[in-house]
């Protein structure tokens, strides 16, 4: 039986500000859930789940990091329509990437604000093997739930870290490759061992402050009529672009 | 001024057996609703616009296809939270797709459900060019109001057309290849001339009973530890590797 604080507590966490505050953030639905339990039990703060649940698999479970709750109770601390059996609160992890030793390949994301985009693009990066995912400061939250729900499980392997991206662009020293609609095709552009893969904003693209950064733009070739891609869509086949030549 | 008869009817529109009964479907957004007018001016049956859009683009509006409303009325008709000025009754077309004489590259969906992924693949499909979607029975309604706002006006403009794909598969004379999780690395396929690319549902893959028909398993090489990627992102992927070796 959860404490009516306790409702209230986990509640708030749909809240960016008191995520922040309290370090952590939630994680819903059973197969993400077990993946948690398994490969990143020590971030697991606590584990509220449905009795059915439990008991299927009771032997994963750290005694004094579970809750058992009743359907109710689950959808009252639930984000989603449709509960789905579990609720966890994961605590955060911290990522760092400084302009002067951030090695491989980064995929720098400007002001992506849809969760669906920005949970898509994580599951490429972790796909793909991104080595870092460096968001500029107005991008949607990482751990906002549709995030999370968005991205598979990929939240959890992912490395990122927020920033001021124009001030990170301008003392990086490597190659600055930005996919848009007006560059090279991206087939006759040979991508160097490792650098910054820029994907703009889903309306705007690229907002000018960085442009005097980049040092090659890049266009995925059209052969019909539409006038864009979305950009979950974009970065994936130009992750593919970048790792099938590398 | 609507009647309340015409609110009902606009609002039927919401569901799949009353848009197929009147033949029609519902467009919301000033660019798509623009685009509309400009290109496919034959296809509208009526505009439904608030005085300010109405003004600005005045001469574009056919004078006996178009309504002026109150936001009020808009809001009543909108599938949208947030209503964008115009709504807009539009002609469905129909389209054929017979295994003996569809010609060159067929996008062949099994069961897609999720709205935003099927709007995110017609795009991928007018940017690169296919000629036709070829939907299973059980694929969400392309006419869906989610699908139409995800295709950003592609949906207009790709060809497509529901079918019992098993039959259609038995049938068809040509190459049918699969982006599955268990196939040859995509980069060392020939893709031929023409054929049929088949994606698979989000969570379970391709029915088995297509698989007998499948020429060829390709898969796009993970380079990271995610375990799929998104339909949306895959059949961007492989398009744009169909298409730069075509």
């Amino acid at each position: 039986m959860l404490t009516k604080s306790e409702v209230k507590y986990i509640q708030s966490l749909s809240q960016k500000k008191e995520r922040d505050e309290n370090g952590v953030f939630l994680v819903e639905g059973t197969k993400i859930s077990l993946e948690l339990m398994r490969t990143v039990p020590h971030q697991i703060v606590m584990v509220y789940a449905v009795k059915a649940f439990y008991e299927a698999y009771e032997s994963l479970f750290s005694p004094d990091k579970v809750k058992v709750v009743s359907e109710d109770e689950l959808f009252k601390i639930s984000q989603l329509q449709t509960p789905q059996q579990v609720v966890v609160v994961v605590k955060q992890e911290k990522y760092s990437c400084a302009p002067e030793n951030c090695k491989g390949w980064i995929l720098a994301l400007d002001a992506i604000r849809d969760p669906g985009n920005m949970g898509t693009i994580l599951r490429n990066a972790d796909w793909f093997g991104i080595e870092h995912v460096l968001c500029s400061n107005d991008c949607v939250d990482i751990y906002n739930p549709k995030v999370v729900q968005a991205s598979m499980g990929s939240v959890l392997r992912v490395r990122f870290s927020y920033t001021d991206l124009s001030s990170f662009l301008k003392q990086y020293k490597h190659t600055v490759v930005a996919a848009t609609l007006d560059g090279i095709p991206m087939q006759s552009y040979q991508f160097p061992g490792e650098g910054v893969l820029l994907i703009g904003n889903e309306g705007k693209g690229i907002r000018e402050e960085l442009l005097p950064s980049l040092s090659q733009k890049i266009t995925i070739p059209a052969f019909g009529q539409a006038e864009s891609l979305n950009a979950g869509v974009a970065s994936g086949i130009v992750l593919w672009e970048l790792r099938r030549k590398g």
